[in-house]
């Protein structure tokens, strides 16, 4: 591991991008937002993921020059087409676009169809969090996971998002509905250590912590077993209802595109005026922090607090890169 | 096991609340919910909870005659306060005014503070549901749950409902955010089987499937580990936020009130006009339902199907109660 300065990767991820034609503006967003990911210690969705994003742009399967355009109003609800532009942009714009609703009416819910991966998920919970509001989203994606009971993958692992502002650091949950995020699995079956819990099933049917066992029975876990396997599926239903896109089943199964996503944002400013939100949230992570660690040097952490701190560590000293990786974005 | 007619335990129920002095209208849908719990399969939040309902009416904790009051309109989104009024009434009618709600502007959403236990949370999903509405309610509880890494309960289970409806059986997932509820849990304690997997800790600080080891140790496992940890979190943290009622830290340990809910309504009627939201749903469900399962005889069942096939038998044959539970009610 090498570290390299934000700026330098900000400045990498922009050159490539208005070589392969974005406009500028775009293509500082979007150069930002991969950046961000790498930043706050998610290397799968930022650096690690860009070459993939940049073969999709060149392939087509990602329109750089696309933008949403507005189909249908409800009022507090809006549904958008991404018309197959770059997910993370669309994302950005749909967030953006709830939180313009949730200025006016306390909450604002964008649904999103046609839309590509937005790779980090978490990115637009912090946006949300940033313009002072709670932040939901979540999307579909290629069926990745069995559901309860079943050999074979029919269910997308739909990330999930809820954010709230914070003062001190906003509590920002960021997680797949399988166990194991696809990245976090491949980072074990390079490194060859167990998962610290069971993440899926091995070809005989059982349990398993081998990240290798998992990926060739293509089994992973959803949590909460049975749970997990029934959020999955309703997140999957009710984001392809309200956008009107594609559900899981639709969804490619080489290529993913064509996602569906939805985008909810409440103005605290609005709703809690004042420093009120600020001391309810403050009180209930205090309280939380406050709980007794199992072990004695363990610290309980609130979502996003690790995020936080590898933001601040990576500011300071560099992004740590895998060296090959960094160099392959050189050569783009 | 008996089985006692959904009328008659209709009837039972209307006439305890009738003795306790509610109002006609509202005694009849109050045992009309207690009594669909148990039609449905969820006897832990019907029959077998009615008593410590009446217990806490008879105590005052529950105010019978107390309805919620409008606090803040923002349009789509509502604020009310429950007032301390019975919670499946308190529920079912934030349900409704989200439902209206959303048959103006595509959806609605309703925020209440000050509310009670709202029993089986399901039933709220499967209101939506028949109202041609997509639904999506949580709660938040008293502490039940320690944080991810901590020994102390500090987090509620926070039951999450997501609901779609659909002609053959609507789909809904009515799920606290332990990997077990309190009813399961207490369920498994009597009649000594091991839970199907690992529900929390013993007192040694190990995984146990032991529903005993788990009421000693007082610390439930929440689904997929640290991931429901952070979601009970912000489940309780978006919930407080909205309905500007109180947190799971600041609810009474002792006797469960003054709890905070959300509902939203999103009208399908509106948003996949004609046949549109049925062939949707369907397509998923068909989908999911072909996945080759895991036992040859097994079938892979969506969240509510269960319910509904209960539903049917116990329409048919009688719903089963513990005889000397159903005694105990007559005796109220």
């Amino acid at each position: 591991m090498t570290r390299v300065p934000y700026q330098d990767m900000f400045d990498e991820f922009l050159r490539v991008l208005l070589k392969c034609g974005f406009r500028r503006d775009r293509a500082e967003l979007c150069a930002r937002l991969f950046a961000d990911a790498s930043l706050d210690g998610v290397p799968s969705h930022g650096l690690n993921r860009f070459p993939v994003f940049i073969n999709d742009v060149r392939k087509g399967t990602v329109k750089i020059h696309a933008e949403p355009v507005l189909v249908e109003s409800f009022g507090a609800l809006e549904r958008w087409d991404g018309r197959h532009g770059p997910g993370p942009l669309n994302a950005h714009f749909c967030m953006g676009r709830a939180i313009e609703l949730a200025r006016q009416g306390g909450m604002g819910c964008v649904a999103l169809k046609n839309t590509n991966h937005w790779q980090r998920a978490g990115n637009y919970g912090w946006q949300a969090a940033d313009a002072g509001c709670i932040g939901i989203c979540w999307t579909n994606t290629m069926a990745l996971m069995p559901p309860w009971g079943a050999k074979e993958r029919r269910l997308g692992n739909n990330p999930l998002v809820i954010a709230v502002p914070r003062p001190g650091g906003h509590v920002v949950l960021d997680m797949a509905i399988s166990q194991f995020s696809g990245g976090k699995v491949q980072i074990h079956r390079t490194s060859g250590e167990p998962l610290p819990v069971e993440g899926g099933y091995n070809r005989e049917g059982r349990l398993t912590r081998d990240a290798n066992e998992i990926a060739e029975s293509r089994r992973p876990l959803p949590i909460g077993y049975w749970k997990g396997s029934g959020l999955a599926l309703m997140l999957d239903l009710v984001v392809s209802l309200l956008s009107g896109g594609l559900a899981t089943h639709e969804i490619g199964k080489l290529t993913e595109t064509s996602v569906s996503q939805i985008f909810m944002a409440f103005d605290l400013a609005r709703l809690a005026p004042g420093s009120l939100s600020a001391r309810v949230v403050n009180d209930v992570v205090d309280n939380f922090h406050a709980a007794e660690p199992i072990g004695e040097n363990s610290k309980v952490l609130y979502p996003g607090e690790r995020s936080l701190a590898a933001r601040r560590e990576n500011l300071e000293r560099g992004i740590p890169v895998e060296p090959s990786l960094w160099q392959n974005v050189k050569e783009l």
